[in-house]
């Protein structure tokens, strides 16, 4: 519908059908007017399928959905790292929504992993806001063009399930534009997402909901968001404000409660008209875009789309550790796959997210009739107990295996919505069981199905590890061909997988005090801190090891020189150096060689994954701009790049860096300077105004008879402390040090003369 | 003098004369007024020596100084945890000021060691404000007891050199009362130092020199003290707001520009009078307390001191590695000595502290005659430049000898007041030597002459490490007894020694950005950080060697319940297990079980040292009240204790805990509560009066069909996660989960009931 016919509609609706739009009719539905005709439209939890409600919905949305197809979770699809494959999956998902008249799926998430410990870490991509941001885009761009919303989650700094619907998000500016909106604004910006969801916490003290900076200056006036932005499910606090605010559509229904609230701030002029009329064309511009974009030929076809999920799910499976090249494993070996996850994967986590699935496949399911693969069932996970008989079975038939496969994990009750993990372990009677097995066979392979990192203590007993992450219904389908090398892993971490929690940025301070959750690591997140503090991890972000090789080589600038406002372009040649296709994931970080503001060592600036043939050379082309070199500076409220060298490092990860080339950016941007009595003459100096009218003044007989002093050496001051003294020195401290030669009214006026 | 007789004085003052006396009169002493016969008092640099200027001071007070005797520095004095030696050292300066007409002595310096690269590291005591406290206490005690002043110093959260009169330190409050104020605390509280010096920094954007809050209703207010503060020299920032917030005496002079403020703001009314004449009270107070108690008969005997400095360097040398028993050596084997600093050893730092050292004897000095030691130079401390002909001729001597003592550190150059380090390591040369030495002599012993930790790569390529500190200017007559075992080590590390610099807690935002310093790490400084993070270190704090060995038995509680208003004893035994006399410090932590404040998982909360003759065994006793249980509660801004369990842990240091117990402390104070529509369900039921009034509401139909739905298990939401939500719940959430059956209103009138 054109703006105009909108706002025509508009003005034909009364006060209280205005205000009646604002919030949903039921759980899952905008509200209608049949008087004018106007539809109400379905929205449904996603975002890796389609959890759509086929009942009556209860109070707290929580009952069961339809048959659908569970998609890996954005823990693994982050970790394919394959913008293409993700927008593939959101096709999909686009069509599955218009066959069922869904006009929203809700999400993706793309909170930051502050912790290990977030209960939805599973649904979150990354550790890193470039990689969130891509990984959601380029799902955003799949669903859309099916003509089907998307509601980009949960805005903002939203990154703990513990007290989230009173906890404040303590965070520096610099710290949220950098990491936390930066998670949200490439895929905003680029992809214009039908609709935002706000979270349900505070920041700095102020409701998401209500937070008229996020919602409505940088959402729509610096990243150029038209849609309309929505309630997490209850996340509204006081409806007048938060209207004004810029959060337009309250769910679930508020009883009519809170429309009444609206009508009557607008019936005593507490609250303009042409806010709500504002709300109200967001919202029907998105229900109309829907509605008048049907495809009435769509078709939810459950085992195409099954097939699409495996297709994802062998991209998001990560090989970790592969000693003695022990991987693939050959079919025709007696191999033994052990634990209860071989049968019944662990492939979702709980909550919103939770997909009914229509089929499962366990990887016991695929090998099963094989002839040559035994199974044991290894631990139970409704409780950590270890069960020796289990244990003894897989040891048994591990010993007489010439490998054996465990597929672990964390349990259902380990990875939520609602509520945080309190440790980073796997369950004692797991580990139990891996110790056991490897100490009967050394070829043993490990396969974990989690949301998100885990304490490995057996690590160095097992020869492989492969993180299968929570990669939906297919799973087993996609982990065995990975097992036998049907399919070559190409997936990479998104994440860093630190040893032990006490090594994560937030340790300390996660979860926080009461309802006050300080952001104290600042930019330092994941490998920000890991990298920055040379610390060892488990394994690194953007790791991941694939049964061929890749070498890269003539890594080449367009430029030794630029200025912030140009673009740099960065290309590299990446050849299959092994005997088996392959897909490499390509990783550009920027290194910022000095700088007066504290950053991390390395950013990521750029990824891109190649398909390659066993000696086949690709060359992949990343292009930078202003922003791969800037960061938040809080004094102009802008990005900002500190004139110098950059140090542009392209690798395999974060700590495999292949090939390195140093390019100087130059600020075309100078920043205010005010100079005050607290100046040191080090900054002063730098000036070159300063410098010129301050030079004289610097003979001066400030420092008495030190110079003609010829004992100075055998005194209690050195060069270097005379050096420092004299650059630390505030313009006040002359006061101070001149007996009186220099008045206050003198520095005075050269500031004058110096601001001038 | 009387009070009354001092304000009688003061009445005779004109207003000039009472704002000359704000200000020095020179650099080194107060101002007299000659007509009412009010004299000078003349202050000197310390705080391990008496720095008195001995010509016409130059404007930066950095020429030399008369002859003294330099005591160990404030690393090596903390390291002796021995407060009645130290208290000694005070007695031994106080007399030498009352030789010199010296009436207040500068220091002691408690700064806390947030970073290994503190500047003045050397000169400040330790990583934990007990010890800081407690050892600056024992030096005030000593010097008092001479009716001379000390001046505890650097007034507030000064922990960087780097734009120390310009950056401002951001501390949040709790940070500040349990880390940095407490560094001061008890020291004020239990000495009552003369004088407390303001620093150069600023607090949270305010000077210290004008920071109301902590020179008055902290250091008067809380503590009780009632000498005057004194400026660092050029610390004041704006004359007239200074003195009303607390600074008394601005030193140097002025130039009698700042008198002349402080007389026309009271002429004009800005300054109530009232204000200078307490100022002026202050300090005469002080002036007058030492010129009535002047000991005429007092000797600066040199040679006597250097004794007593040789006796305390002899507890502040810590042992830290003895592996096979190579400590002590034989005093009839062939040794090489090696290394510049066996000769001329570096024993203090630079700047304001900096003794003009009467003699000073180097290991090389003791050892030269016995015959059977050689000695290598090995390297140059001018520059950092390996010579290979000296590391040729170390390396061939120490061959030779059954053992290599190498004589390392830090040079000059690298710690001095003034600056900060920029790298925690030694000069490569010097790590080259030890690496060389090493490589042709198994038995090798590096004594380190530094005053901050350093990096050890070739730690574990020696057998023997021996930190001297800058012990002062005996340090090579202790070296040579510990060595050769006439004395047994008995230091322990008042602070950390990481493996490298970038495990410091400070390390990301150490120096900050410009003027603004975070102390992010908040309370995590030093051992509070790495035992909490659980990370490997070098060498923890409180660590330390002897040549016999202790043993811990029978920890006792006189309780295993208390009050916050009780005091705990706890006694422990502690026995001489070896065949050496020797001096043990015991530690006592006290760690919370559970808290809902982050906490460290131990602090320290008392130390004792008792010496034991081979065999013997000693009762060490311990009381403990409210403090060393609490932590500071930023809601009431008071010391609170949570109602609990602690474990009370004693041991050899804060990673070798030899016997713990447990005690429950109850509080006695209720915290304020107040509810409001963001409280949880959570929170509320846990408040037994809400419990009564809400557990009705509860079994409203707030669930929907929840309960009833047999198929819960199936679904999307698990029971941990239905019993999260209903925890974090805020009472808001009602309003959006409860299908308009609850009002707004009806919630508010509920919250009146459970706040009245």
């Amino acid at each position: 519908m054109t703006r105009e016919k909108l706002q025509e509609l508009i003005g034909k609706m009364t006060l209280e059908e205005k205000a009646s739009l604002c919030s949903g009719a039921d759980f899952w539905h905008t509200e209608s007017v049949e008087r004018l005709g106007i539809p109400a439209m379905m929205v449904s939890d996603g975002p890796h399928g389609l959890r759509k409600q086929d009942q009556e919905a209860d109070h707290l949305g929580v009952n069961d959905s339809i048959k659908a197809v569970c998609f890996p979770a954005g823990c693994g699809t982050a970790a394919s790292f394959n913008r293409e494959l993700i927008t593939g999956m959101g096709e999909v998902l686009g069509e599955e929504c218009q066959a069922e008249g869904v006009g929203v799926i809700l999400g993706p998430a793309v909170n930051i992993k502050r912790s290990p410990l977030c209960g939805r870490n599973f649904e979150y991509y990354s550790e890193d806001p470039m990689v969130a941001s891509e990984m959601a885009g380029a799902l955003i761009k799949g669903v859309q063009s099916k003509n089907v919303g998307t509601s980009i989650k949960h805005f903002l700094a939203n990154n703990q399930e513990t007290r989230r619907m009173s906890s404040s998000s303590e965070v520096d500016e610099r710290t949220l534009r950098e990491i936390y909106l930066a998670a949200f604004e490439g895929a905003v910006s680029s992809q214009k997402p039908w609709t935002v969801m706000c979270s349900y916490n505070k920041i700095n003290g102020t409701y998401a909901a209500e937070h008229k900076e996020a919602l409505t200056d940088i959402l729509r006036g610096e990243w150029g968001f038209d849609g309309f932005v929505v309630s997490d499910w209850g996340a509204v606090n006081n409806r007048v404000p938060d209207l004004e605010a810029g959060l337009d559509l309250e769910m679930p229904a508020s009883g009519g409660i809170n429309d009444e609230q609206i009508v009557d701030a607008v019936k005593e002029g507490r609250l303009e008209e042409s806010v709500l009329d504002r709300a109200v064309e967001r919202i029907l511009n998105i229900v109309y875009r829907f509605q008048e974009n049907r495809n009435d030929s769509a078709v939810f076809d459950r085992d195409k789309d099954h097939e699409y999920a495996k297709k994802v799910a062998e991209e998001t499976i990560v090989l970790l550790k592969n000693e003695d090249g022990l991987l693939p494993l050959s079919e025709k070996e007696e191999i033994a796959f052990i634990g209860k996850y071989a049968r019944q994967p662990r492939f979702q986590g709980g909550g919103s997210s939770h997909i009914n699935s229509h089929k499962v496949t366990g990887a016991w399911d695929v090998v099963k009739d094989w002839g040559n693969i035994t199974f044991a069932e290894g631990y139970g996970d409704q409780e950590d107990v270890t069960d020796e008989a289990l244990i003894a079975e897989a040891v048994e038939k591990a010993g007489k295996a010439k490998a054996a496969v465990i597929f672990a994990g964390l349990p259902d009750a380990f990875e939520s919505e609602g509520f945080d993990r309190s440790h980073m372990g796997m369950p004692n009677c797991q580990n139990e069981l891996i110790n056991r097995v490897a100490a009967v066979q050394p070829n043993t392979i490990v396969v974990l199905h989690n949301g998100s990192p885990v304490e490995m203590p057996w690590a160095d007993q097992v020869k492989g590890i492969v993180e299968a992450y929570l990669s939906g219904q297919a799973v087993g389908a996609a982990v065995v061909d990975i097992l036998f090398g049907k399919v070559n892993p190409s997936a990479k971490l998104p994440e860093t997988f630190p040893y032990k929690l006490e090594d994560n940025p937030s340790y300390l301070y996660y979860l926080g005090e009461g309802d006050k959750v300080e952001y104290r690591e600042g930019v330092f997140v994941g490998y920000r801190y890991y990298d920055t503090k040379k610390m060892d991890v488990r394994f690194p972000f953007g790791y991941g090891l694939s049964y061929t090789t890749f070498a890269y080589s003539n890594l080449k600038l367009s430029a030794a020189q630029i200025k912030d406002t140009d673009t740099l372009t960065v290309s590299v040649d990446v050849t299959n150096t092994g005997s088996m296709a392959g897909k490499e994931v390509v990783q550009l970080y920027v290194s910022d060689v000095e700088s007066t503001v504290i950053r991390p060592v390395k950013e990521l600036k750029g990824f891109d994954k190649v398909d390659l043939q066993p000696g086949e050379t690709k060359t992949v082309t990343f292009t930078l701009g202003k922003r791969a070199f800037a960061y938040w500076n809080t004094q102009i409220h802008d990005w900002h790049v500190e004139s110098g060298e950059f140090r542009i490092l392209v690798g395999k990860s974060s700590r495999d860096i292949q090939l390195e080339e140093t390019v100087t950016v130059e600020s075309t941007v100078k920043l205010p300077v005010h100079f005050t009595l607290d100046s040191t003459f080090g900054d002063l100096m730098q000036d070159k105004k300063a410098r010129e009218i301050l030079e004289p003044m610097m003979k001066l007989d400030m420092v008495g008879g030190q110079e003609e002093d010829s004992d100075v050496a055998a005194s209690a001051i050195s060069s270097e402390m005379m050096e420092a003294m004299m650059k630390y020195m505030p313009l006040r401290g002359v006061l101070s040090f001149s007996s009186g030669k220099v008045s206050l009214e003198q520095l005075q006026g050269l500031l004058d003369q110096l601001n001038a």
